[in-house]
């Protein structure tokens, strides 16, 4: 059977963009085996039809014209990122019929439901592996490998610059601002690193990794965000000396029939954990169901050939609809498990605060944990820290978050206690 | 819409068939809103109607009739196992028009294009996600997440049983015989492990692999195959003090468009692998691709659970293909890649043996090694074995199987090399 001719449309030609130009060429006959379709690319919409750009990217392909170039393709790339005009762009684009791959988890995360219900209208697909982790393939994972399963927990390293500045912090042991400018010079961290280092990226991926697992909707806002900007090289340093990692965590959980929990936070992760040993730029994600048990997935969270990979694989499966009929799975939502407060988070903390170095400190410290029924399951105190202060760190057995910020607000108020104290979950 | 009802015959209702039937039950509603369609088991076919079974497995269900059974099934799950009875039931089953879920590696390594153009021939599905890695789902990974890319290498622990085996020796000390009698006792050996152990089940997952990730035909007959049962408590601690592990590693390459090179393989995986940290009976999938790099797949191989999970995953994928259409990707074998003999294979080995221990020596064996043309990497020679023997070891850069082969044979016809050299290759 010849192959059938499919129209694809880019939309944006930045890194990964001018990557999957590149692919679209040299494989052309690859593709139209797998698909049964040549893959036809007949238009780039780009912001400035003069920038640079690699060699191999068509200039004759190049419009500024993004609306009309979306009405003439049967598959539309959407790599510009951003809400708009990427949001319109996509419903375009589907309201026209054409199946879309996108890698913009800001949108997805922000505006889901909108996109899921045009493309259930416009009877197509929508693809979005490349936006969360790379070309680790979770999105399938969670959408269709695990269908035959209950997800319990979805966690992972979903940000590359956060987990490249916290490893090393970790391997070299330099402060928060030098490790920054390390991974900026070394182009894994943007000039205005907000989004990555004060967690939103990870956020956004989470909403879209928790919708998915839990077949309910999440909204980018129902997800509390703790970046790493705050951690300090001591953090690090007592975090090693306790066999934990510090890593940013974005983490979902099933609490039963009654909620989702969620969090993206600095995390003391056990370093027999898998998690703990996921270094430099590299994402990872570990899944825990009920009959498959814990599944972990690990590669390159980000680049313009492994995003490449991801949005392609969405593409030739797109595109395969095409020929052969069929479509991705839709949106599920028929769990429709709300998202619990912060209150109701269930796990294991460590608190760390500076106290009087006097004696009795540690009985009154361990009093406040007693009063509010929080267990503890260890205690370090080191004297050593100078100026009659002692550094104390605790960790507690599971709890509810509520009582453990009983427990906070008690001792921050404590006339023995010197510091905030600072509290970080604990995994593994 | 209300959802449709679709037939499912389950033939084997062992371990993993009694989990199946277990979920099919508990989660008929989740199922539904996945697929949407009711998936009602209508029989359950077995060998003994009185043999001892979970409580909830429904005896009205079960029949010895299975011939019968596969043909008013729209879905059929094949549990047996081995080559008959279970080809020629789901040749049945295809030919009346049902997809096919199966795990059975043995029948698909070695009848796999005969079931794939019995698939095509029907038009309907043949999934088998559950046939390599239990609930790791690398077969989807390779046939559907990486289709848009070029696989370049695909290396695993794919046999549980084997990793259980030789985790324990490193971690305990103990010998293989030990090691392999506390497998059994704890259930992950079988009383005759020769399939395991022989690497026999761990060359089935890599034909399947392989074809999969090459676009090419692998019969089960190319798999080059070293089982686990000549390694020493020697060669474990002497792995440990060169900071290498020795797993059984199924590894498949594509060198270049010549051809793949495949074997199973006792290998000293680096400590700093990934793959080298995969303990007990822990599976995991390691791909190499252009794209998208390195991605790691980590899980439980084998178990009721985690491979009911893997089942039911492709029993939802293919209902919901019987609801809104559309077809699993086919069998692809445009790429025609010829497995290549083992003389082609090339790589990092490493060679042991005894030697007289005295001048000279090392600088005759360092002679054959230059003779051939292959290069050193690292020579350890260790006097201290006594009887007036030396142990040298030595890992050589990159080569062919084939010049390895030459010095091999030179060394074990010196007169002052005292054992037959042994040959491991090396990664990481």
């Amino acid at each position: 059977m010849a192959p059938r001719d499919l129209s694809v449309a880019l939309l944006g030609c930045g890194t990964v963009g001018s990557e999957v130009v590149r692919l679209l060429a040299e494989r052309r006959d690859d593709f139209a085996a797998r698909c049964g379709a040549n893959l036809n690319l007949v238009g780039i919409a780009v912001r400035d039809l003069s920038a640079e750009r690699p060699a191999h990217v068509p200039t004759e392909l190049l419009t500024t014209d993004a609306e009309a170039l979306v009405r003439r393709a049967d598959l539309v790339i959407e790599l510009i990122g951003g809400i708009e005009p990427a949001r319109s762009l996509i419903l375009a684009a589907l309201a026209s019929g054409a199946s879309v791959v996108t890698g913009n988890k800001a949108l997805l995360a922000a505006h889901g439901p909108e996109l899921h219900e045009a493309t259930a209208e416009a009877d197509v697909d929508l693809y979005y592996e490349a936006a969360v982790a790379g070309a680790i393939p979770i999105v399938y994972t969670l959408r269709e490998s695990l269908a035959g399963d209950h997800v319990e927990t979805v966690m992972g390293i979903v940000n590359g610059t956060t987990n490249y500045i916290l490893d090393n912090m970790t391997q070299a042991g330099v402060g928060y601002e030098e490790a920054l400018a390390a991974a900026q010079e070394l182009g894994y961290a943007e000039a205005d690193p907000t989004a990555d280092v004060e967690g939103h990226d990870a956020a956004a991926k989470l909403a879209i990794m928790a919708a998915l697992a839990f077949h309910s909707r999440v909204a980018l806002d129902d997800v509390p965000v703790q970046g790493i900007s705050h951690i300090t090289a001591e953090d690090i340093a007592e975090a090693r000396e306790s066999g934990h990692t510090i890593k940013l965590l974005a983490t979902a959980r099933r609490l039963g029939t009654e909620g989702i929990s969620l969090r993206v936070a600095p995390t003391l992760v056990a370093d027999s954990h898998p998690l703990a040993s996921v270094g430099g730029a590299y994402n990872a994600v570990v899944t825990e169901s009920e009959a498959a048990g814990r599944l972990m997935f690990y590669g390159q969270g980000a680049g313009g050939a492994p995003t490449a990979s991801a949005v392609l694989s969405d593409v030739v499966a797109a595109a395969a609809h095409r020929v052969v009929g069929g479509l991705a799975p839709r949106e599920l939502r028929y769990a429709s498990l709300p998202v619990l407060g912060t209150d109701r988070e269930r796990g294991v903390f460590s608190v760390a605060l500076h106290a009087s170095d006097e004696s009795g400190v540690l009985s009154a410290v361990a009093g406040a944990f007693a009063e509010h029924g929080v267990s503890i399951r260890s205690v370090h105190q080191d004297d050593s820290t100078g100026e009659g202060s002692a550094r104390v760190r605790i960790v507690v057995h599971e709890t509810t978050r509520a009582a453990l910020d009983d427990v906070v607000a008690a001792l921050a108020d404590h006339p023995k206690v010197k510091s905030v104290p600072r509290v970080m979950p604990v995994e593994g």
